[in-house]
């Protein structure tokens, strides 16, 4: 038995949105039912960065990710977060393969974004905010295209840079340039910056309005005022680790926000178990930490594909 | 950049016990002096077995070994243990290899117990006790080997086949098939059984003796007599997984030891923090449990000779 091994271009040839979003709707879904394992992420904090280990188990597969944070990476002209993940039988523990987990990253929590607004966000939203048009920006775009008809996306950047290059890039999908509170005037809002302080004022948000919180996937960072949360819906992935490093870390500490606020994991939504949205007027807000099983949905789809298609080098670990 | 991919093979032509003696050594010495970093392991349990990351970072070079212990593979035809590691480089995260990490942990596992003897043992220890002729035994008799004049390997294992296979794959070593007793009566003694009651009778360990226990892995092992800890200077690896997982974690729970009576642990000892034996009639025991330090000290010697020799093949992840 050899261990498959999946750079990033064959991950590139291999996935696809719609596939994903169903895995990763499925494995929350089986996570809610009690099918799917995951312990909490192991940190490892070193001088300029953070690794974390994201080991989770679903029916037939098992895993870890593991992957760095390293904000100041851009002077090393690589990317701040780089993944990979390996896959085993849960079965006999063999590793079934390694694969980059990077483009894994992106998509899944594109995915689960579209996920929360498919049950989140009123059936008829039609514009798509995406403020901070960086890597994670794409990913959004591309699921959400997928479970709405979008006529317009309109994105914001503090550098126009990034703004000219997402549009250049999907030239199939509607995206515009704009200010920040023309984005936040969207039906869905997708929050995806490495922001410390509030930058979406409650005043923007109208009536009605899903936000996707993306950005917050550490203690200290927030993207909105803490008012928004008060006023919304707020569905989380996680409690424990959205309340640690989530959107709702700072509101929490200081006391503006507290754990029992939380209207619903998104697990209970997807399983029924607590009603997504029945108010078009409400503010709906999805605090997304990301989770291992998403990770691990993605890759147990991949791997399956990859040994139907065949060909791939493998490494010899056992 | 490309992550350098080392299969089983690879690590076996890299792989020299001397030095790895020598860099278990030292990253024992960094991680007591605050120069490494190791969070606690994360568990991921499953039907049939349970997978363990072990993430640290020593100077230089951090990463992550992903293990399992599935304890009914044989018929599988596979073995109970299969690891593989992820070493990044800390300044970027920058995944430099993935590497298979059973041969490693094997490795580090002889190495960390000979580098007990060295500083527990008798000086003049010449006879080493083997129970359990299984895989864990073939690196304890190489590393004990390169620091003592063994003149015989006393070998005990309840199955013949075990020790007839370990005598002839091993046939530049003095080992000897013998009773339990009888390998128990040796200067230095390896217990590397998964058994779950004390097969260690108090009575047969002379004064002076030394043990490596090393069988017991997780909650619920146990090798040893509780009174022979009780009568001997016991080492660990680190405190809290003993306590939980190693040799000491059976009598703590029946209240016959306590983490007081732990005498030091093995980096204490190791920078000269505590004495190691000053009394050849003490009965001393490591407690080993093994620590992610080990395995990372490893992939960093490995890596740096992969990248001398080159000609490695390569992952293309970011």
């Amino acid at each position: 038995m050899s261990t498959i091994l999946l750079d990033r271009s064959a991950i590139r040839s291999l996935i696809n949105m719609s596939e994903v979003i169903n895995v990763v709707e499925e494995a929350f879904k089986a996570w809610a039912e009690g099918k799917a394992n995951m312990p909490p992420k192991a940190y490892l904090t070193v001088e300029r960065g953070d690794f974390r280990a994201m080991p989770a188990a679903l029916p037939g597969f098992a895993g870890v990710k593991w992957v760095n944070s390293h904000p100041f990476n851009r002077s090393h002209s690589l990317p701040a977060v780089m993944a990979v993940l390996i896959c085993n039988d849960p079965e006999t523990g063999f590793p079934l393969a390694v694969m980059d987990g990077t483009e894994i990253t992106y998509c899944r929590t594109g995915a689960i974004a579209a996920i929360a607004s498919k049950y989140l966000a009123r059936r008829n939203s039609n514009t798509l905010g995406i403020v901070g048009a960086g890597c994670q920006a794409y990913t959004q775009i591309i699921a959400h295209a997928e479970l709405f008809e979008l006529t317009s996306i309109n994105a914001f950047d503090i550098a126009t840079e990034n703004m000219d290059k997402l549009i250049s890039s999907l030239p199939e999908y509607p995206i515009r340039k704009c200010s920040l509170e023309e984005a936040v005037s969207s039906d869905i809002v997708c929050t995806l910056t490495p922001s410390r302080e509030p930058i979406i004022k409650r005043r923007w948000v109208a009536d009605g309005t899903h936000i996707n919180a993306v950005g917050a996937d550490g203690a200290g960072k927030e993207e909105l005022e803490p008012s928004i949360l008060r006023d919304a819906m707020v569905v989380v992935d996680e409690v424990v680790q959205a309340s640690h490093g989530g959107e709702i870390n700072m509101p929490i500490s200081k006391g503006l926000f507290t754990v029992d606020e939380i209207y619903a994991t998104l697990a209970e939504v997807l399983t029924g178990k607590k009603k997504g949205r029945t108010d078009s007027k409400a503010i709906t807000v999805f605090d997304s930490t990301g989770v291992a099983i998403q990770d691990l949905a993605v890759a147990k789809l991949i791997f399956g594909k990859a040994q139907e298609r065949g060909g791939y080098p493998v490494l010899g670990l056992v």
